[in-house]
C-alpha cells in the first residue's frame, strides 16, 4: 500500500505554520509499514485541489487529506472530493447532533454554515471527532482508500491514531509486522559512518539500514519486516550486533535517547552526583542536563565564570596557575573541574574553558576548547579543535562533554542503565 | 512569479522531522509577494524526484529544492536535476577548498564522497554555505528559476535569507524596492495585538501589516513597496509610529533583535555588569545571554544552585529565610539576586526560583515562578504563573526576565542603545 498525504490550507503556503500533520501521519504510517512516497501541500483552492487529487491517484492507493473540513467558505476538501469522485454529500445524524449540541451548550446561535460541518461523503465510514465539530471519513472507491481528517492537530492526531489507524492496520495486517529501531552515534560524521558500514549498506534487504545526520549526531534506523514481533526483533538485534561490531565505540544510545538523557540516566543509575564550572558554555551544560526530568537526583549545581576575575575568585583557582598555563589550557580546565567538585561536594566535577568565538583567546586559536573532568581524585582533560560558529561551538562542546562522560563511565565499568 | 517548494528527504516521509524548511521559505517568499501554490515532499529517490520536477515545471516558474546536496549516495538532488535539464556538473573551486580545509582543520581524512559536495550545476550562480559544506545554486533555464538549497535548517535558512532572497528581490522588483521591517513584542498575545490594531489592519494597503506569533513572542511585519529605499522607509516609519502609539509598551526591539540581544545591548550601552543565581533555569538565563557576541563586557558569571543545600551553602542565604518563606517565594528570589550580586560584585543580580515542572514544589503549585532583581541596593521581585510543560516554563521564565530587565532599564531612564 503506497500513501500520499495532501494537506489543504493557505496558512501552510504562507509559511505561518509547518506541516506537522504530515509528519505525524507519516510516522504513524511508518509504524504500520505503509510507504509514504509523497506529501503535497495546496492552498484553499478547489481547482488546484482537484488537480492534486488526480496526480495523487496516479501514484498512490491510499490518499490522506488534512484540513478544509471546517465551516467557512474556504473549507472545500470534501466538496471537491465529492465532485471529483461523483459521490454525493449527505448529513451525518450523529455529527449534526454534535454541532447542534455544541452551539446550544455555548448559548450561541448556530449559523447555517456550521451545519455544513456535519456533511459527509455518502458511503464513507464516519470517524468521530472528540475534540472538535467536523467528523473525519474513510471512503473506499475504485480500489483506492481516501481518508479525510480535520486540520487542527489536536483534532487530527487522536482521530488518526484511535480511529483511522486501527482500521488501516486491520486492512493491511494480513499477518505481518514492521518494526524500526534507531541507533544513535556521536563523534563520527554521516559520510564516515557510511564508509565504515559500506558493505552492510550495500547488502541490505531486510532489515533495511538508513543513516541520517541531525544536529551534529548521526542516527542509523534499522527496519525489519517479519511475521511476528519476535521475529522482527531477532532480525534487528542480529543486524545491530553487526553494526556495533564496526562502529560501536561511537554508539551512545537508542530511539528516544539524547546525549543529555543518557548522561543523566547513567549518573542516576550509579548514584553519582555532578557539578560544573562553565566558562565559554556559560551554563549551557547544566541547563541541558536540567532539561531531563529527574535530574535533581544528580545535578547539585555549579558556577558560571565568564570573566577572568570570576574564575579566580569564585573557584579559588591559584592566580599563578592561570599565569603559567593560561585560561585555555589543560591545566586550567582540570583545575576548574577539581575546584567545582570540591566546592559543591559532588562525585564528578566538570570544567569547560576555551575560545568559542571566531577570535583567538588567551593566545589559543579560535575553536580551541578544553574539557576537564574530575572524578574522585582523578582529573582527566581532553582538547577539542572546533571550526563552527561561536554558538555552534558552545553546543558542540556540551555534546562532546556528554559523550565523553558516557564513554568514561562505560570504561570505568559503571552500569549503563 | 509562482513558486513550488520541493523538499527531498526520506526522513520527512518517515515522519522523523517536519518540513520546517518549506515553512521558512514560504514565509520569506510571502514577504517578497511571490505566490507559493504547492509544497511537495519526496524521498531520496531519483525516479520520483524527476517526476516531481516535471509536475512542478507544469505549474510553477520558480522551483526551490531543499535537501539532497550532502555527501552520501542518498543525496541526489543536483545529480537528478543535472540529468533532467541536461546540464553537466562541475567542481566549484571555492566549495572544494572549503571541504578540503574543513577536513584538514579537523585532522580527519577526507573520504572521496565528500568531494561530491563541491559539485555544482554548470552555469549556475553558486550560493556560499557559511554553516556547512554543500553550496547552494541558482540556475536560470528555459524561463524558469531553479534554486537548490541544503537540507539542514541552520544552513538553509541563512543561505536563503542572505544569498537567494536578495537575488530574487532584485529579479522581481524591476526598478522598485520592497522593504520589510519587523517589530517585536513581548507580553501580549497575537489575538490581543490584532484586536488593538484592528483598525490599522483593516485599512492596510501599502505598507501591509502581518502579525505572527512565534515562541511566546509576537511580531508585526511592516512591508512597503516604493520606487526608492527612502520612500519605502518613509512609509514604514510613518506606519510604525502609528502602531507604537497603540501597543508601544509591549515593543522591545526590531528585525534581528532578540530579548537576549536587546538586554545585552542595553547593559553594554550603560556600562552595567550582571550576574545570576539560577535554580529552575539551571544556567539557561546565563547561557542565553552568552549567545550574544560581546557579552563578556557585561556578564561576569553566576551560580547554578539546583539542590537546597547548594542554595544555602553557595549563596550564603540564611537557612532561616528559607525555613520561613520557602524556596518558591518573593523573599527567596530577592535574596538569591542580592547575594549573587554581592558575591560577583556586579551592578545587577538576578535570582530565579520556582516550580518548573508539572508537580507542585515547596508547597507552591506547578508553574509558580519568582524572578528577583537586585539593582544597586534595591531589590525587586515579580511572580509568574505559567501553565506550560517543564522546559517551556524554564524558557518562558528566561524570556520574561529579559523583558522585565529591558522594561526596568527603560523606566529608570537608561540609554536604549
Amino acid at each position: 500500500m503506497n500513501a500520499e498525504i495532501i494537506a489543504v490550507g493557505s496558512e501552510l503556503l504562507l509559511g505561518q505554520i509547518a506541516n506537522t500533520n504530515a509528519k505525524f501521519i507519516s510516522s504513524q504510517l511508518s509504524e504500520l509499514g505503509i510507504n509514504v512516497y509523497y506529501h503535497t501541500v495546496i492552498g484553499d483552492n478547489g481547482g488546484r485541489l482537484k488537480k492534486a487529487i488526480e496526480i495523487a491517484e496516479s501514484r498512490a492507493d491510499l490518499i490522506i487529506f488534512s484540513g478544509g473540513l471546517g465551516p467557512t467558505k474556504d473549507d472545500l476538501t470534501k466538496e471537491t472530493i465529492a465532485s471529483h469522485l461523483n459521490v454525493p454529500l449527505t448529513f451525518d445524524e450523529v455529527a449534526l447532533e454534535t454541532v447542534e449540541q455544541f452551539f446550544a451548550s455555548q448559548g450561541r446561535a448556530m449559523t447555517e454554515n456550521n451545519r455544513k460541518q456535519a456533511l459527509v461523503l455518502k458511503g464513507s465510514e464516519v470517524l468521530p471527532n472528540h475534540n472538535g465539530l467536523a467528523p473525519g471519513m474513510i471512503l473506499e472507491k475504485d480500489g483506492r482508500t481516501y481518508i479525510l481528517l480535520p486540520g487542527p492537530p489536536k483534532e487530527l492526531e487522536p482521530m488518526f491514531q484511535f480511529e483511522a489507524k486501527p482500521r488501516l492496520a486491520r486492512k493491511i495486517s494480513e499477518g505481518g509486522v514492521i518494526i524500526s529501531h534507531v541507533l544513535r552515534f556521536y563523534g563520527i560524521g554521516e559520510a564516515e559512518l557510511e564508509t565504515e558500514l559500506q558493505q552492510l549498506l550495500d547488502e541490505q534487504t531486510n532489515p533495511t539500514l538508513a543513516p541520517l545526520a541531525t544536529y551534529g549526531e548521526v542516527t542509523l534506523r534499522i527496519t525489519a519486516k517479519a511475521d511476528s514481533e519476535k521475529e522482527a526483533w531477532d532480525l534487528i538485534n542480529k543486524k545491530k550486533a553487526e553494526v556495533l561490531k564496526i562502529v560501536g565505540k561511537y554508539h551512545y544510545g537508542n530511539d528516544d535517547d539524547s546525549l543529555a538523557s543518557k548522561t543523566v540516566e547513567m549518573l542516576l543509575a550509579n548514584n553519582l552526583t555532578i557539578s560544573a564550572a562553565e566558562s565559554l558554555t556559560a551554563g549551557l551544560f547544566q541547563s541541558e542536563l536540567a532539561e531531563i526530568s529527574g535530574v535533581s537526583g544528580t545535578l547539585v549545581g555549579g558556577v558560571v565564570t565568564y570573566t577572568e576575575e570570576a574564575k579566580i575568585r569564585q573557584l579559588g583557582i591559584p592566580a599563578e596557575l592561570l599565569k603559567k598555563h593560561g585560561i585555555v589550557s589543560s591545566e586550567f580546565a582540570g583545575s576548574m573541574a577539581k575546584h567545582v567538585r570540591e566546592k559543591f561536594g559532588t562525585d564528578i566535577g566538570v570544567g569547560l574553558t576555551g575560545a568559542a568565538g571566531h577570535d583567538p583567546h588567551d593566545g589559543q586559536p579560535a575553536g580551541t576548547i578544553w574539557i576537564g573532568i574530575a572524578f574522585g581524585d582523578e582529573v582527566i582533560t581532553k582538547k577539542l579543535q572546533l571550526s563552527g560558529l561561536r554558538n555552534t561551538n558552545r553546543l558542540r562542546t556540551v555534546k562532546h562533554t556528554f559523550s565523553y562522560l558516557i564513554r568514561l563511565l562505560k570504561e570505568k565499568g559503571y552500569k549503563v542503565k
